[in-house]
């Protein structure tokens, strides 16, 4: 009985992961359990720790805890998977997805043992398969288990064309469909400034720059940090995705979902536009795609696909 | 002519340099430059592209650039300096404190070169020193060079008692005076859970063990991250200082300024009760002290000054 | 199952009711329900849904509704009672107090009937009678049965205060006892800004005008507006008090709760210190009065029991 | 020197110049000076004073005050101007027109005398006209002189489509040209929810209606009220529309601006689509209009020219 915070348990401690808790806190969205392996546990205490002394100074009301137990992870409203690791130089494709897929199965038992009726999103790369992974051994419904990347892809877009037209962020609005990344479908028909169609503020060679800088919008951090990737935007989007859950909010949110014939496409992770709310992924929006569309869309299938044969 | 957004400059792109650049972001406290040393440079554009990219989902609207050319930092309504080294096994504290003043006069001289009129915040440490160090190079007016100690500590503070309680860290309130971390003087009597006295709510023994734990707030992050030290609650203390002078607030804010005979004290950068506002230290509050607590006081500013030695 | 957002109802669709209801859903605490009398639904639904049309411009997520059928606040978190009669002209205390109470037997009625594990809280004056009505009539708990009237008067003290020294308002903290307005009983001792009792920074004469003030705040607002009287003020009161409730927040916060034996008064309700949290009210925070402090919380409490006799 | 926070006056301290003081200020925005005429002044220095002892509680730092006396808006950063009657039954158009026109003026000619540089934001109906009139008579430069209408126009469409497709209001995006209500040009095809058309999601007639109930919806709520005219929402308006001017945020918001050649009109205020930002109306977007859009657009320009012809 009696009013309770909704509890956000997020699963890898590391800049992502850190950044995320940080920011659901900052948005009150509930108490936060930072969760990392047995020995980062005290890096993860520190963080949660730090976190938590910023609390009475930015002013949030959210306990922030760290660990390694998964206990502590008991009755979470809401998981958030960042934990994996990133390719290493040398690293074969196949192997990342081999170790991220056996870290995935790992966290996914512990997260369903404490937590058998919670939601979960899913970041850890390749997204698309390691969404799969974990919808897989859960063995929870489909709406309930949902990959993030289109927020992102769409976060970077948007920054890019504010930046181009020296406009509010809070107006441009951009669309993707697809993987994550190489394989983002950009619908640029569907994204405007303000409601206006981009493609009559920008020229068509711009929007084709803007597109593909997209593209490779995680590669440009990678680059630049040297040692590193992206983290502040991931984490920004894995916030706005947990708000819409925790708050069911119905959100019109581009988010890896579970297909059955959506799109023409079968037991898949793909990302398309969905309303995101307290059920989770409460539908998917079909839209009608053009021929160039629909094959773009098609080869980000085959991608993940191609992906997911790994695992098998 | 037109209304234009404040701006302010982040020095130094560590962790707590960028989680700074991110607050103050999040807050639209105005854009962001985000400044570092060449061979940085890429790592500080990456990180400043992150958090750009971070703006659309989060939704504020403030340009986050890195550099390292100080021209960018042109006209900057506030500077804050988080730049310099940490201390590493093996190294003597008077090279720690020679090294960063060298980095300050840097820093410093070309704040000045290309923001004359700006205000400084300094979080180097050791802070005290440094922020002396800023002042003496700057030949800036007392009131618009401050260091941030005391903010922190208080934070940390509140963020035990809060625990301890189990209370909003809304409520709770400390104060503290003198240097940071080991030089810290906490002033009990002025601290209160709502309005209620903490001594009327907590032991002394359990209040004691909190200050002592305050005392070493800092080393316990850096024990448990095992590499590194704290940088959320630190960014969080120089946002709500930066937000103070930036919306003129003349908030009570205890922090880092230089002592023209208050408390007794003169030529000194000492922690002390401030009216923060858009002048900077508007002005010092002068509180009566118990015996007890001038002498810890005193204590406090010799060891600052001991440290100023080192620099002469 | 699934996530869904809190519901609260306002019951009153008056100024501070309407007010209540947007200052609710612009924090995003949960879905609002307006509610007032038959012949005034329509100008209720009129204020729901001019607030609704705010909702896309501000930002907010949460549905507003205006009604007059307790059934649409079915299964409510948390229900506030702002309706009643303002005093007239002519009209006597006694058939105040006894129109106000009859009012909130029927609204109670309804509240019970459809939201059984519900807390309450109380605004319509006389506030601590009316709360006690509301308690007898509702079989609730104690603790979920709550009356405004400290967040008030200390919102008042401290925007004054604030005024004085030329201060933010986020430093100014106040503290008061016992009933409302005439009968508020302010603890000076614990009130400060910042930390720094109020007594070193303002004259005790100052002080006392601050104080008579406050005790007549809500009547100079009357004679200002000459036809009406405060409601942005108390709705902002209601809305902490809300939000500490929703958001399970253990905040201190003066607030009128029932009394078995605290303070040495019984079966009366009374403005003391509370912690206030997802519970309704966890605790009242006992604390050590001066004779000339418990003198004036006795005069508060008979002042009280006048009241209550005329209900009898 | 120093920094200062921004000054707004709010002419005019009827419900909507209120409630607009009250939210420019929860924005932490700037100061604001709530501004009527002298018989009215008591009700507008009690009205900002209980906004202003709603501060501490809401927690946000902005002072408000109440004054007849225009010296008191002295250099103010931006102006907001609500003032002027309703139509009353009885009441000729033309007299609505001509009593209204003559307040702006007297209005214009103050806020002009101590604040020559400011930038005006009108709200007054008919809105077109007003704004005209006020540009007039102050002999300001275009882009500061601003009106209010499709902000207002396009929230109320917003908010019907959200609760028709269950959906937040924060992925709804209208679009709108022309005058206000009846003279609306919605622009469906530029409407969407999170990108999506809203033609793909909602049925032809049901979007029809949508649009009629739109261009009724001031009238719907002043028939619900009885008495009175909506508030909340184009107080709300206002807000968003001094946040884009004085944070420099350059958005792309619908406003009533002043045409030297767009659209194919001169010498007419009329709604297009602009960006706003720190100068005010910083650019005109021109849009290719199909031929019904075009003739919409006639037809509302007609109407407002039909309303200037009664002032002349």
């Amino acid at each position: 009985m009696g009013l309770k915070r909704n509890k956000i348990s997020v699963i890898g401690s590391g800049f992502t992961g850190a950044t995320t808790a940080l920011m659901v806190a900052q948005k009150e969205l509930g108490d936060v359990v930072l969760v990392d392996i047995p020995n980062m546990e005290n890096a993860t205490i520190g963080k949660a720790l730090d976190m938590a002394e910023a609390a009475p100074v930015w002013g949030f009301d959210a306990k922030i805890t760290g660990t390694s137990n998964y206990e502590d992870t008991k009755d979470s409203d809401l998981v958030i998977i960042t934990a994996g690791i990133a390719r290493k130089p040398g690293m074969s494709r196949d192997d990342l997805v081999n170790t991220n897929a056996k870290i995935m199965k790992t966290v996914t038992q512990n997260i369903v043992k404490y937590s058998p009726d919670t939601t979960i999103v899913v970041l850890t790369n390749p997204v698309d398969a390691m969404t799969y992974t974990v919808y897989k051994e859960s063995g929870f419904p489909k709406e309930r288990v949902i990959g993030q990347s289109g927020v992102l892809d769409t976060a970077r877009f948007c920054a890019f064309v504010a930046e181009e037209l020296n406009l509010s962020v809070k107006d441009i609005h951009g669309f993707v469909l697809g993987g994550h990344g190489d394989d983002m479908v950009p619908l640029i028909r569907y994204s405007n400034a303000g409601g206006i169609p981009l493609d009559k503020l920008i020229s068509k060679e711009r929007l084709d720059e803007i597109v593909a800088r997209t593209r490779t919008g995680g590669g440009e951090i990678v680059n630049l940090l040297g040692n590193g990737s992206a983290y502040y935007a991931p984490a920004a989007s894995l916030t706005v995705m947990a708000e819409a859950i925790l708050k069911d909010q119905r959100r019109v949110i581009p988010a890896i979902a579970y297909l059955e014939g959506e799109y023409g496409y079968n037991d898949i992770y793909l990302g398309v536009p969905t309303i995101l709310g307290g059920n989770g992924i409460e539908e998917i929006v079909q839209l009608d795609l053009t021929e160039e569309e629909k094959a773009a869309l098609d080869k980000s299938a085959e991608s993940v696909k191609n992906v997911l044969h790994v695992l098998s």
